[in-house]
């Protein structure tokens, strides 16, 4: 295993898209059914510390909890407990050194906390647009645009995302719709007893808004929990509403990827406002990260990637998104010397491209 | 090249997928017809020995049969000749180490002949479905779904095979079909002439019933001959299935799965009963199955993953399949354990529960 | 990094794909936008000299025009534009160690010319099929199958080359279209305005057309510039027509593929006719082609892969498609030799059949 590229270990970084953090103490199984994106444990499937993330907690946690490496997941947990969720958010929020967080706290925003509560550093506010809808449909179907748009101006956030991957699946037409197509998409979700907005029309109509308000506009792709169909969360699906965005010029961001990230480094090459990042899939993958991080920087330009962790509920998630997004990058970046692709000037920019500059230029951080 | 890990080359295996082997002696051309899933030798294609597998077995296979490592593929096949099938068979099949085989014996069941024949091994029998609904048809549409159960709740079988794939593609709703439909399905198939069982809500039903006694599903999935469309034998298209049955209780078996490998683990984490194999792809892609094996663990939780060959015909294809599932297994670990993502008591029960026990406790084995 | 291996740095190489070269001389943002297949250069994305292949220009491009490796873009831009594009093309084509080129002029005509306009090389043609139909169109609809047909009778085109997966997407159906259908598609097409070959009757027709007079038919596959949806473009969306189409015997070459490599590798497999390569990703993702190379080449036989660059416009990409395509065939004949897979004299056989045998023997070069 190479050393870490000091220049890639000392990288602030931005995570530009995360979630919020479980202030309450967990038991073991509480502990593992956040750990993945299953939902409960298995009883068919031994424990979740048997997987890639689950080792990594071990490995590369317990010792920031005092404790050895490898530790047995009941000590780890027992641990934990006793230091009380506070001060262990606080520790792995540290050691991740992220300076500025974006995040998505649409969901579970009563039980999950953003990261400044524990650290003091920037943290940024994300708006999860059907999260949005399903408060603004309360008012009734009439006047919902308005409503809609008025609510996106007045918002302090600097980013919207999208999990019509989860509703609708990607495959969003291009076309904006009017809005007496959204009002009349209203009306059949208010008769069908309201819930949930699953609707492509109005999936598509509020990120056309966010756009039209200069919100970057963030998309759930691939990978993620199992109320999605993997097929239907390809980012390919999405080209016709890429294609019709172009001209807007505000950022749209392709998040996780996973199993295609491939594909979104195609589209990040060929759409100038298109961006993709490897959230989620750096922690679960864990010590594999290296090879699905050069995969995703096949054909990506360098200028159009970005560092997230998609961290969600537990703060080792943080921790071990930022060390082996570190140990990726530093692994792609010596294997490119080493190969002779670049110097290590361009290294070194490379990787604060990714890091941090690539966000701040995309969100308009400065 | 590391050395084989000595607990990852002594691993007692379950092969939870297989099928049978040829009594016959094989000419080249029938030889290369057996190697790879194409039907026949290409006149564009120069010899199927100038592929990974046929590399292998010159390389794998000759010194079983006393011949040198790269011998030429003429004389291989007349030392195959000269000892006959049944010596050849015994030696691969004992070489593989492979101490329980489940068998799917619904192709060629003419012509083929389980592993317990040329070794004694312990073998347990899958039950194809679709062949079994083409048995049961005969009697009639009538009647036809109470048949499949009963001929499911008598049959020795501890598991049943969906070749969803390749009939109807993946892409199987998650409703549980009425009986009435059923019989309607049947009355169409007959009405269009019989033959092959070739319906969505036949597969469907096939796949419930199954479930309902308890017998863990296998799914043909992904790559295979060219009966099938790759794109309709991705995973994914199973999502509403997989959801409408987590409640059985009853484990779903994704095999093989080369593309879609990654797709595969996904689902193996977030579905409970859902478990996933690279069976047929392990020997095919030969001295380069360490990375693809690494892929399908990328995400996968260690307590998900089977071993299985699913070699079919040539005996060779046993040897291979454990040969290099062994290899990459063993690379797996020692890359894992060189970048310290978990020690080596933990490597030695990831490779037991890989190699053998996630399926005892699968198939309820033991 | 392994020294190349002699055989391969010395492979007189048949590139099976390509399209002419720029007579021009560029600017910076002319460069940079014929370098990947992004139109523009985004204002989002920094320089797409800030990608593989572009630091792989400056990397090993620069010394040809004898400037120090990993020169600044600027000084990069401004030598080769006091150069001339005519000495340029030509140092980067004789660089390129390729002796016979199949070109697919179709695209800029007026723009590019062939590489033997430089080089002297042999240079043979590939008729594009949606730009011939748009000229036949010009005499109307009636009579257009069989003005089809007089034209692939008379070209003098080795090949002929579909881009159905931009016009229409892959998903052909295997009905040979009769001229009645033909015709009435030309006449839809003639009633919206004309202009581009979009019709999926007509691109179906134009490959039984070119297959029925023995040219072998390319398809453009997977990665390509934004005009196409990248999961329209997967390969295995042809199986029906592949599987209608097999009985002709001549070859289909699956172009490109990236990301869908493996699944190119299948359908090569399996299908007697088709062949596959890696043109165009090979260049793009640069210092990282062996891993993708390797993966191309996991199951598809060894005599149904070829090389091809894909370049065009900037000969620069000649020079690193063929580049990066023997660092990548080194890489991966000299791993498997250190895994054992083959020897040395089938490597050298391997590496033949490749870089230029395979070619030879589908497009009967010789």
């Amino acid at each position: 295993m190479d050393p870490l590229l000091p220049y890639v270990a000392e990288l602030n970084l931005v995570d530009h898209h995360c979630h919020g953090v479980l202030r309450d103490d967990l038991d073991r199984t509480g502990f593992e059914e956040m750990l993945t994106e299953a939902d409960t444990v298995s009883r068919w499937g031994t424990s979740l510390f048997d997987s890639s993330v689950g080792f990594a907690v071990r490995r590369w946690c317990a010792p920031l909890l005092d404790l050895p490496a490898h530790v047995r997941p009941d000590e780890y947990i027992a641990r934990r407990r006793s230091l009380g969720a506070a001060e262990v958010n606080r520790a792995f929020l540290v050691a991740s050194g992220i300076s500025t967080f974006l995040v998505d706290g649409g969901l579970w925003p009563e039980r999950l906390h953003g990261p400044s509560v524990f650290t003091g550093s920037r943290e940024l506010a994300v708006v999860r647009l059907e999260r949005l809808a399903e408060e603004v449909i309360i008012e009734g179907a009439t006047g919902f645009p308005d409503r809609v748009r008025r609510a996106l101006e007045s918002t302090p956030a600097v980013a919207a995302k999208s999990i019509a991957a989860y509703r609708v699946g990607l495959e969003l037409s291009g076309e904006r719709p009017s809005d007496g197509e959204v009002v009349a998409a209203c009306e059949r979700w208010l008769a069908a007893g309201g819930g949930r907005c699953a609707d492509e029309v109005l999936s598509r109509f509020l990120v056309w808004e966010a756009l039209d308000r200069g919100l970057p506009v963030q998309f759930h792709v691939g990978y993620g929990d199992r109320d999605l169909a993997l097929h239907r969360a390809d980012p390919s699906l999405l080209t016709d509403l890429l294609r019709a965005t172009e001209h807007l010029g505000v950022p749209i961001m392709l998040l996780h990827n996973y199993p295609f990230h491939r594909s979104a480094g195609y589209l990040a090459q060929v759409f100038p406002h298109v961006f993709a990042d490897l959230g989620l899939a750096t922690h679960t993958v864990g010590h594999q990260a290296s090879r699905v991080l050069a995969e995703a920087l096949e054909i990506v330009p360098f200028g159009k990637f970005l560092f997230s962790t998609d961290a969600f509920g537990l703060a080792e998630l943080y921790h071990l998104g930022a060390l082996f997004f570190r140990r990726a990058l530093s692994d792609f970046l010596q294997a490119g010397m080493r190969r002779q692709a670049f110097g290590e000037a361009d290294a070194v920019r490379i990787s604060h491209l990714i890091g941090s500059e690539n966000a701040r230029r995309a969100y308009r951080l400065d």
